[in-house]
């Protein structure tokens, strides 16, 4: 059973795998350089739909029946579908998710659900509160940045601190031990605010969000950056990284060595104008369903964390002056039971 | 250990009390029939502060800092809050929280979220991943008007099925058994659309929902309605009542005797003009928390079921032609272990 540790953390113990993952995304990430990795790439950002977040939606059914075929699985496999999205109202995940028939968890942590949604897989799975559990989540760069900047026809131009919404969707299917990857442990995240207050600078808003649940896990848990062999945040871009590797840099710890930020990962930024990175749910979903979890089942990354970052931003807010909290779960990930 | 039964039902073993609870709400709600219940009513809509956002937060604020301080209880003495609400980016709770220093699950439930959340905390409870867990969400008029419909300076006239958001926020706090109420099993809910488009008939959107949910726990946990001396939906309003006490009949089942809707509970709808019903996640929180729970506690209610429904309505999706999918999330409450 499940054992809590402390402020926040919990320790997997009855064994849960990442059961099958898969990641679908848009035209312009299959170009980057994890292309070759995506289970599905579409051919544009529509797919068939006539609006943007309806094609939100289809991402996300994509991304579970991709997973879920993988497996030979069926949606009434599943036991729960922990899932949400940028979108206001979650709209991606409601109406994605709706024909389901799946018992469903909604949730909200912006660019952190990938991590909080695999989180409660985790735990449901380790508690045998079921057999199978969903993990889902999606953006879209066009329903993203009509809804929190500008429609983009309007044609703003972007500061370089700003970061690229990815268009794509990501879901992990968790179940009790099998094969790697196994869950490990958890950390939750607190709301963090760093007083950022530019729409257009999310990593650095989300930093320090980061930054105090990896500290805490760390100490949670024992264990240092050393152990592991891949910490990935997401979607910090490199303004966030920049102030996240400083924090620990101040703390005498340097992270830098096995750090990675999904947001830098998921785009060539030489070639692909993104400025700072990538962002959105399916950023570090993508990343982390074709990348980071295949490359732990291939034997490649042996122990990691993945630390999706949220910035619980509005634009209501924003209007009314306040500054942009930011939120990170940690999910630490292992090939070894 | 919490035992799955099946299809999103699952009983809980180790025993969970909700422990502390408390609802602060506005001035019309305190004019209601359960006026004199609430742990604090506002002398206005705005208790403070310069917006109606800002002070939904602060309703939830004063929702925590009541259950904790009715216990004897400080915010550290906190494992996790689940908390959320229906403005976008759920605002509410991510600012209403911020400076909480607890780890933080944000859920997207619309106005399931008091039961979404407690459910979610219960569970947690059940499992002794943590000592304390907190469910908290609110709503406000003024907010949810101009975010869902129109401003409310802009006087649009409101159709006989709408149902009036209450200004209200509810917190729960549960812990390992030590007291009635306990909580004894749940059942997660299923998206449902029956196709209903008028963001003005949010019952009839939602009743699906209800009924979907509280028949697999019926079914379940082999119980019926007379095995309950209160099953209070929430919030259906009259127009949703009547759809949910069809539903039922069609079936040969009555709930007609044992049901009420918070809705229907918060407002004196001969006095109050709030046409078919209160809503919004604040209604059936403070009508819990209020009400329910110490009714329970009292002795006056024995076995109940708490089936918050939420409408996942956006204006987005609905300027796109969609119709407004619908969720409830049931717990199970008694005054025995």
């Amino acid at each position: 059973m499940a054992e809590f540790i402390k402020d926040g953390s919990i320790r997997l113990t009855n064994g849960v795998s990442a059961y099958s993952y898969a990641a679908a995304v848009g035209k312009m990430e299959g170009e980057g350089p994890l292309g070759d990795c995506f289970d599905y790439v579409a051919s544009g950002a529509e797919i068939g739909e006539d609006t943007w977040e309806k094609s939100e939606s289809k991402f996300q059914q994509y991304a579970l029946e991709m997973a879920l075929n993988k497996s030979g699985l069926q949606k009434s496999d599943l036991s729960i579908i922990f899932a949400g999205d940028l979108l206001n109202q979650c709209t991606g995940s409601a109406y994605g998710l709706r024909d389901s028939g799946v018992p469903f968890i909604g949730l909200y942590g912006a660019c952190s659900t990938m991590a909080e949604s695999l989180m409660l897989a985790s735990l449901f799975a380790d508690m045998r509160l079921g057999e199978r559990f969903a993990a889902i989540t999606s953006s879209h760069f066009c329903s993203a940045e009509r809804q929190f900047r500008f429609p983009i026809n309007y044609g703003g131009v972007r500061p370089p601190t700003s970061q690229w919404t990815a268009t794509a969707a990501g879901c992990c299917i968790t179940a009790a031990a099998e094969k790697p990857p196994y869950i490990k442990a958890v950390t939750v995240g607190k709301i963090t605010d760093m007083g950022i207050k530019d729409a257009n600078n999310m990593g650095a808003a989300m930093a320090g969000a980061a930054y105090d649940s990896l500290s805490r896990h760390f100490e949670n848990t024992c264990s240092s950056p050393d152990d592991y062999d891949g910490i990935f945040t997401g979607d910090l871009g490199q303004v966030g990284t920049d102030i996240l590797c400083e924090l620990f840099d101040k703390r005498g710890v340097d992270i830098s060595r096995v750090h990675n930020d999904c947001g830098l990962m998921l785009y060539d930024r030489e070639k692909q104008d993104v400025h700072a990175g990538g962002s959105g749910c399916g950023c570090s979903a993508s990343v982390l369903c074709a990348h980071i979890l295949p490359s732990i089942a291939g034997g490649k990354l042996h122990r990691v964390l993945f630390a999706a970052t949220g910035a619980l931003m509005s634009t209501t807010m924003s209007q009314q002056g306040e500054s942009i909290p930011g939120i990170s779960h940690v999910v630490e990930i292992a090939d070894t039971l």
